[in-house]
């Protein structure tokens, strides 16, 4: 069963701590979700992901539908059976990829008609036929299916959007039916204020146990998503997790606790690990330079993970070059493990009063 | 320091017990060592290399002089600390991989003129330097710098390669002089059994402290490799160790050890299993294929590693399609635990005198 309990609130900043509770483990806020998009969190396993310290993941609706497809998974026992994740999963709804997807696509209020980005093949999904798909999958949180507009759109596209997504909203809530799934809302509206305002007025009014930040980290310059969040979160209940959906730098998970988000989730740390890049305290590494061919130290002198202490950038260096899985699989894990513990440290700080403290600080070692 | 001591020997084959101890480690024979190309295992971590129970490994001098270099491996502490691997090491010379290569190269008694396959580069090789090269990677054992002759081969292009390997062994053998690393020598002649003899003569009158076969498994019948090893063992020394180079299929392991083999070493299990492919107790198995979409079993049901008791067929064949690193992760792993579980039956059987039994049990249940 799905609980969140507030514990503490900041006092200077809408930073807040937080615990939520699912069948597969309690998890406190704010907390960062890697990304498994296939139901693997791409280059590191299971057990690395547990010795990491990480609570929830995030997998893809959108790709598990197409291939493996929700009643094999639901065959195998669930995603958490499926891949061996005993702890907490959430899936999106797809929208997020459907809406990304080049050429064909016909929506309407029913729902959508796409092609397979796999295949080619057409494909139909609507509100209820997600949270079908979602409840096979069987994560512990479900994201209802949204319409997310692009950046940039127009007022109206915008607008369009915040009205279907709301219409889509009530749908699926009206459809989803398993006591052990929470299906969170989503807020959309894209950079308009009283679109956000609308679409939070609407969503909220549905009554779901966890509400969603989409549309944003698309594109649009920083200020403008920093302004967004700093109306949203007042247009939310206080008693409900905030989850900012795709956003995964360091310095927007700073900025986002600051303006009262309690989730997030992004294939930044993954994505950028792949092609040679890790996070430290002092800004990004792109361990495939040359500079680094000699350099015996590790990727990130301040971390104390398992990669750290054991490899320095100059192997590091060596497995990007030759091309190896473990070059993929060592800075995964390094980068994964920068933004658990980096949630950790802020969670203490704002324990301890000391969050303004933790966000000056950030901004003096951490280097753009 | 490296030695080794035969603790057993079967009545019924020239199977055998033996003990290797070296400065990273005491290690019982048979033995399998997977390989590390560019100082990684493919697809796994040493941590997984520990937990499935390797005790020495293999990595590759021609790969790691071309890159990163010997001289930034000693750097680094030498293979052992630059790859984390804190068990047993084997480099091989470069031989094999020099004589695979195509294109320009020149040969001559001083050594070997080539171009990197990486960027074309020219390089030269010559016995002395390549135990330079070795000493500076710092494994527990060194192959000697060999004439390897292809499959087929014509005698006289056979005998000239005994015959270069037995002055590069000298020339190796008077210029190593590292206490801490043993020196291995090669026993070539193709598939001819003079040549056979008149290399085991040759390299064992240099006293080396093990012997490795060579010039096997490049591609002759089965036929062949077997009645070369049975002649190849009688010509070496019992208080040696026999190492069978480049030999890993399952069968070939038995019949290996069923003819005095020690140690061996293979990409094979590696490779496979980035093509999707798994040993099992009954063959091999192509999890991609289809018929596994919806095998809620384990790889092989008679395996106790790791991923046979998280990770179902379908869930692997998942990664395979969906091309996911993972899935040569989870491969990769049983596949070498596959191996050396195999080796310590062997040696249990061994031990407990039903070798014999081993072995017709193996044929009985292995599928081709
Ligand atoms: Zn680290
Ligand atoms: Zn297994």
């Amino acid at each position: 069963m799905f609980t969140f309990q507030v514990t503490k609130n900041d006092d200077a900043s809408a930073a807040r701590l937080g615990r939520l509770s699912t069948s597969h483990g309690v998890f406190d806020t704010p907390i960062f979700m890697p990304v498994g998009t296939q139901a693997t969190v791409k280059a590191v396993t299971p057990e690395m992901l547990t010795e990491m310290g990480a609570g929830i993941i995030l997998s893809n609706t959108y790709h598990l539908y197409l291939r493996p497809g929700a009643d094999l998974v639901e065959r195998a026992g669930g995603l958490h059976k499926f891949m061996n994740w005993p702890r907490g999963i959430l899936t999106d709804s797809g929208g997020f990829q459907i809406f990304s997807l080049q050429g064909l696509r016909k929506i309407s209020d029913e729902g959508v008609v796409f092609n397979s980005h796999i295949d080619g093949s057409r494909h139909f999904l609507s509100p209820q036929i997600v949270m079908e798909i979602e409840q096979k999958l069987g994560a512990d949180i479900a994201m209802c299916f949204d319409e997310c507009a692009p950046y940039p759109c127009s007022y109206e596209e915008a607008d369009q959007a915040v009205t279907r997504t709301s219409l889509w909203a009530k749908r699926c809530r009206d459809s989803h039916n398993c006591s052990d799934q929470a299906l969170f809302g989503i807020i959309q509206g894209n950079i308009f204020a009283d679109l956000r305002e609308k679409s939070a007025r609407e969503i909220t009014a549905l009554d779901f146990p966890g509400y969603a930040i989409g549309g944003l980290s698309v594109g649009e310059p920083k200020e403008d998503m920093y302004r967004i969040l700093d109306l949203t979160h007042q247009l939310l209940p206080t008693d409900k997790p905030r989850y900012l959906m795709g956003v995964g730098a360091p310095e927007d998970l700073v900025e986002g606790v600051a303006r009262g988000v309690d989730m997030f989730d992004c294939v930044l740390p993954t994505r950028i690990a792949r092609h040679g890049t890790a996070f430290t305290h002092r800004g990004k590494l792109v361990v495939r330079n040359a500079v680094y061919a000699a350099d015996f130290r590790a990727l990130d002198t301040d971390c104390d993970c398992r990669v750290c202490k054991n490899y320095s950038r100059a192997y590091i260096r060596h497995l990007v070059k030759a091309e190896e899985i473990l070059a993929h699989t060592l800075i995964t894990y390094h980068n994964l493990y920068f933004l658990i513990k980096m949630m950790q440290d802020i969670r203490q700080a704002i324990a301890e009063d000391r969050f303004n403290e933790f966000y000056t600080n950030f901004y003096a070692s951490y280097k753009f």
